[in-house]
């Protein structure tokens, strides 16, 4: 794969328009297909050569990005590999999948999860930036070949990433369900608490808008990956409700040398490298 | 009072620090006194005219800021207090005080709480920054005087903030403890859960970095703080706690509508004006 590789991009929301609006400055001109009229024609304005459907968007090309919500994964896997040759490269952009995985359906040995770990909390075409992976580690499938990892790694730098972490799928399930569904659904229970607390979120300090900025995460993307969630979800929501009720128990007694040997504890591991 | 005032700042942390920057880059020279020497050096250094006492920073003064941890303000209101003519307005930086509180002590009349809505997760001169409060809400106790007010109103523009509210003791404290004390306890939390479930700060996308940032915040500041924290902070802390508590529950028996409805209504909070 070169600057002379053909990419095609299935899904032109925040994850592919951002990876699309990237390569366009670089000077690569991405193909894609979206199901969604507005990113279709906003990607189209941006300069991606926006194609009528997933079969010719990605006919000929060397890598495939499928960045779709996980519930329409399947089924735009096996378009793709229908429409593809042996030698082309796919990925998706969902969280990684257990081999498995209904959400691959039969295609699951062709195609690679690559999850950059970066997004905003927009939706849509609207809301990409070419910026959206500058730096960002990109966590990807062990199972990949030698020669998808080239392509992968050329892809994902392209795009603007520095690293590229290989992991099982089971070992990427359990990490963010602690790292990503943990601090998604933290957020959306203080906004909760702030809304029946009367505080709208412009009354916050900058420390109260960085943790309720996940509020206004999208559904449409956090509903298929909530009911697909792993075991580490649930336990790591448990587990910070007994942090916090354990906190309440040591305010209310004033305990606050107890308090400052887990804010101690919190402030090293938010310095550790 | 005019930029031909005379401000004296007691405490060149990263709030008192911040402020005598964006003065300096006013063209205005605060005085200023720190018992902390780093942070004394590093405030002389900048240009801030720098005293060996309490009482000779503030002579003279039209306006005084007293920016010292919580559990400091006490002994230096009164020494502020003991050095100034009867027209000098003094404000603090630390939460509002009720009129009772033994925080302030008997100069608690004289000493009126201005507290931005501001900071960062540093401490110390050396994370000053002369656009701290740029833009930034200031909450003031509204049993200032109207000389008070104008005298408060200028000096934190000069400042860079943009708005100042004016709310009783009682008022401020109830929304603090949801609006920032919650906050700052539920980060705290989130590291002790993610610290134990194996996860490095560096491998967190940016919405855990966000939900995790206030980890890092001093102790010194916070510890008074908390022990003096007021009764919405428990509440709030409890009610997080059992808001993910009942998350918990949904995820566990895959209730993904009665989640949904959660997180319509935390989105809806999180554009709300």
């Amino acid at each position: 794969m070169s600057d002379a590789t053909r990419v095609a991009i299935v899904g032109l929301g925040v994850i592919g328009g951002s990876a699309a609006l990237r390569l366009l400055d670089r000077g690569v001109t991405p193909h894609g297909y979206c199901s969604n009229d507005q990113d279709r024609i906003g990607a189209a304005d941006a300069g991606v050569s926006v194609h009528a459907d997933i079969g010719s968007a990605v006919a000929d090309a060397d890598l495939v990005l499928i960045a779709v919500p996980l519930d329409q994964l399947a089924a735009v896997a096996t378009a793709v590999v229908g429409s593809v040759g042996e030698t082309t490269t796919i990925v998706h952009a969902s969280s990684l999948q257990s081999p498995t995985s209904t959400s691959l359906g039969h295609d699951a040995g062709r195609v690679i999860g690559t999850r950059p770990l970066a997004g905003n909390a927009g939706s849509g075409f609207s809301a990409a930036a070419a910026s959206l992976f500058r730096g960002a580690t990109v966590l990807a499938e062990d199972r990949a070949s030698r020669q998808q990892r080239e392509d992968i790694e050329l892809f994902w730098s392209m795009a603007g990433a520095t690293r590229i972490e290989y992991l099982t799928a089971e070992e990427h399930d359990a990490r963010m369900g602690v790292a990503s569904h943990l601090p998604q659904l933290a957020a959306v229970a203080m906004a909760s608490v702030m809304s029946g607390g009367g505080i709208a979120r412009r009354q916050l300090g900058p420390g109260g808008r960085d943790m309720t900025r996940l509020a206004g995460s999208p559904w449409e993307m956090w509903g298929p990956l909530l009911a697909a969630s792993p075991a580490s979800t649930l336990d790591s929501v448990r587990a910070l409700a007994a942090e916090l009720g354990e906190l309440a128990n040591l305010l209310a007694l004033r305990d606050v040398a107890a308090i400052r040997d887990r804010w101690d504890a919190a402030g090293q591991w938010a310095v550790d490298r």
